[in-house]
């Protein structure tokens, strides 16, 4: 019987030959990350347990994403902290506040390589599945377990296989197909299990669309996001270790031609339209033209989900063919990292934001977290590019939050309220 | 007996032909201006004092400029509180969290002009006299009055003059001078008294330098600072109505010859130093030479005092000249203005700043304020081209802020710790 790529990453990080679904695993950690929320709890337990060394300073990678620059005197405190430990134990990989978001960050700088182990103390690590990892969101005790051992136990996960074939309509992207994808299968469809994303389309989509879906499984319960690493991943992850001396061995892991899935699904990529999840969970996923016309406050363009190069240039596109935004929105832009912002910089996007009177912020996780960029008072409606709308998510519990494409809520932010893109007069 | 340009806006605007320095005056107000934070205040005591109506919606003009985007629920309530007041009263000039500081935005929208009386629910609004207006900061129900009625009384300033003769120094700016001179008159040596700038020195200075100065005057108990208006103060001035369709008539008022000051000050440019205004106080004034070598955590260029494009420029030339930014020390740089933004974007500025490593906010009152951008743990010491030093002004009681130019902040940006810009390797 063959194996799953998950199957097979989790077989070689504890050392067996075989796993099968349901098998707990005791894996090696290749990647562990934490942030600037979460880092400090794991570096209090840490130090609860009396350990005093980490198993590998050069393994962990700490970097602040959420609360930068620090906004109240407790992140100031908990950025000091964290400071602290990463001289104290050496730390070789650590982005202070100038970087951008964990998911992206990583990458980029070549942390994440096929066939690896991450885990990340944030819910969205599975974006890292994108480039054939395993990659999954853990609590932050947990993380002081792997910090102290370099392990963590794992129950082998079935995978639910998603094969999408077809082109993609204009207008539509793969943020499209993965609320569809949730549409379909429901906020906890998918729950502990590997949600692998594959087909010709996915073959077809840059390696930005794909982290676009791998970001999003956990909001359908995955374990992770995957997707089987190809020509175009081993060439972005070859050429992030070069530019940032981060180079490693590693090895391409692929499922076998007979793996086993839990469930597949069809997707037919050309039937994807423009959609929205609606307030307030992820799968209440509707066609853009059933909601249109709702009056919209906000739109936030960014986030792990959609700030990168790609998103920018398709919002920007639109924004600028239709010669600006509407008076009364307020659309805040915030690059995924301070790499995608110098190329948008240098393409003249940012330029082209700032003229039309959006707010463009330092890359940060920024508006999707509710707490600093952008927070939403009562009665707002916002239409996000990030990947949860959760009741209070961006601040009120009576703000209305719709999750959208960089190409929709673009769209929104030139007509003022909801719309399918391909309407746009 | 001539009177000073001061009393001669007040007499005019009172209706007089002469004033003198202790006489009430009731003015009328030519611009009345509330931001994010103070509006609220005003627009609730109008309502609790059951006026319905501005007396001129178009003498009014409301920025968002403190915490934008919201920070808060709070925040975001106040923005929509406000933005229905602009609504409902028909308010001509408002601008939403996108243009920037309003000592900057008013001045560059055309707003101020010589001559007339400018009043502003902020302390730092006497930055307006740079162009020859009485400008002054008022409390937010003092300006509930001046909404429900265009008028405030005054009590006539004496006048300090300022008399700056001589070239300034290289690494010596207009932030030098006026610290220096608040190291000499002290906090509250100007208490409730008009501070004049004039002189050769002051001549030569642009517009941005001249704001620098004008901004500090009530950092030393100042009622304004001001500068009698001249070429380059006429040229700005029409140029930006022009820019902004907000064209109307003013008149230039200068002092008379035989005008009497309270006091005058000789000051001889050529012998000042670049300085720190050392914690806790803004007069706490030392040559930075004899402060240097202390270690510093975090560095802000920006505010509306030095977040101007000549500042960007004067800061990025240090940084680039010396290749970049210590490792340990976070630099936080916020244009002043969405114009000033874009005008330095397309200088290179601000891809410079993005590749050196620097956090770059979006125009607002950024760090200066210690609520929203690069709060302060205890303990932390930052260089600030802001206009306080108090304790707890930036976060954390036990941190410590040294106010500086841009060009000394960007030295110290470079050597990771206090340094004057002359003795930078």
């Amino acid at each position: 019987m063959g194996m799953t790529i998950v199957e097979k990453i989790l077989a070689k990080a504890s050392g067996k030959k075989e796993v099968s679904p349901g098998d707990i695993v005791m894996a090696n950690i290749d990647v562990a990350m934490v942030h600037d929320i979460t880092g400090p709890l794991t570096v209090n337990t840490l130090k609860e347990y009396g350990i005093e060394k980490v198993w590998n300073p050069e393994k962990i990678v700490i970097l602040f994403d959420h609360q930068v620059p620090a906004d109240s005197i407790k992140a100031a405190e908990n950025h000091i902290l964290m400071r602290k430990f990463v001289k104290e134990q050496g730390i070789k990989y650590f982005y202070d506040i100038r970087e951008g978001v964990c998911h992206q960050v990583l990458p980029e700088k070549g942390h994440i390589a096929p066939g690896e182990v991450v885990v990340g103390a944030d819910s969205h690590t599975c974006t890292h599945g994108a480039f054939g990892a395993f990659a999954t969101g853990i609590g932050s005790t947990d993380m002081a377990h792997v910090f102290a051992t370099g392990k963590l136990w794992f129950k082998v996960p079935e995978t639910i296989y998603f094969n999408i074939t077809g082109d993609l309509q204009p207008y539509v992207t793969s943020k499209d197909v993965i609320l569809s994808i949730i549409g379909e299968v429901g906020v906890d469809g998918a729950t502990y299990k590997a949600c692998q994303f594959g087909g010709e389309t996915v073959k077809k989509m840059s390696i930005a669309s794909r982290m676009t879906m791998t970001n999003m499984a956990i909001e359908m319960g995955g374990k992770t996001g995957i997707i089987e690493p190809d020509e175009k991943t081993i060439q972005y992850v070859k050429e992030a270790m070069k530019k940032h001396g981060t180079e490693r061995p590693f090895e391409i892991v692929k499922g076998d031609e007979d793996a086993e899935f839990a469930e597949v699904y069809e997707i037919e990529a050309d039937k994807i339209e423009p959609v929205f999840a609606c307030p307030h969970n992820v799968d209440n996923v509707k066609p853009a033209r059933e909601v249109a016309g709702k009056p919209i406050d906000q739109v936030f363009i960014g986030s792990c989900t959609n700030g990168r190069l790609e998103d920018l240039r398709m919002a920007i596109e639109i924004i600028d063919k239709h010669g600006g935004i509407a008076d009364d929105v307020r659309v805040i832009v915030t690059p995924a990292s301070r790499e995608e912002y110098l190329k948008a910089l240098k393409e003249g996007i940012i330029e082209k934001f700032l003229k039309y009177g959006c707010v463009v912020t330092n890359p940060s996780c920024s508006a999707c977290m509710g707490s600093l960029y952008g927070v939403l008072g009562p009665g707002e409606v916002c239409v996000s590019t990030s990947n949860r709308n959760f009741r209070g998510r961006q601040g009120s519990l009576e703000a209305e939050i719709y999750l959208a494409s960089p190409i929709t809520a673009a769209a929104c932010a030139v007509k003022g309220e909801l719309v399918d893109p391909r309407d746009l007069e």
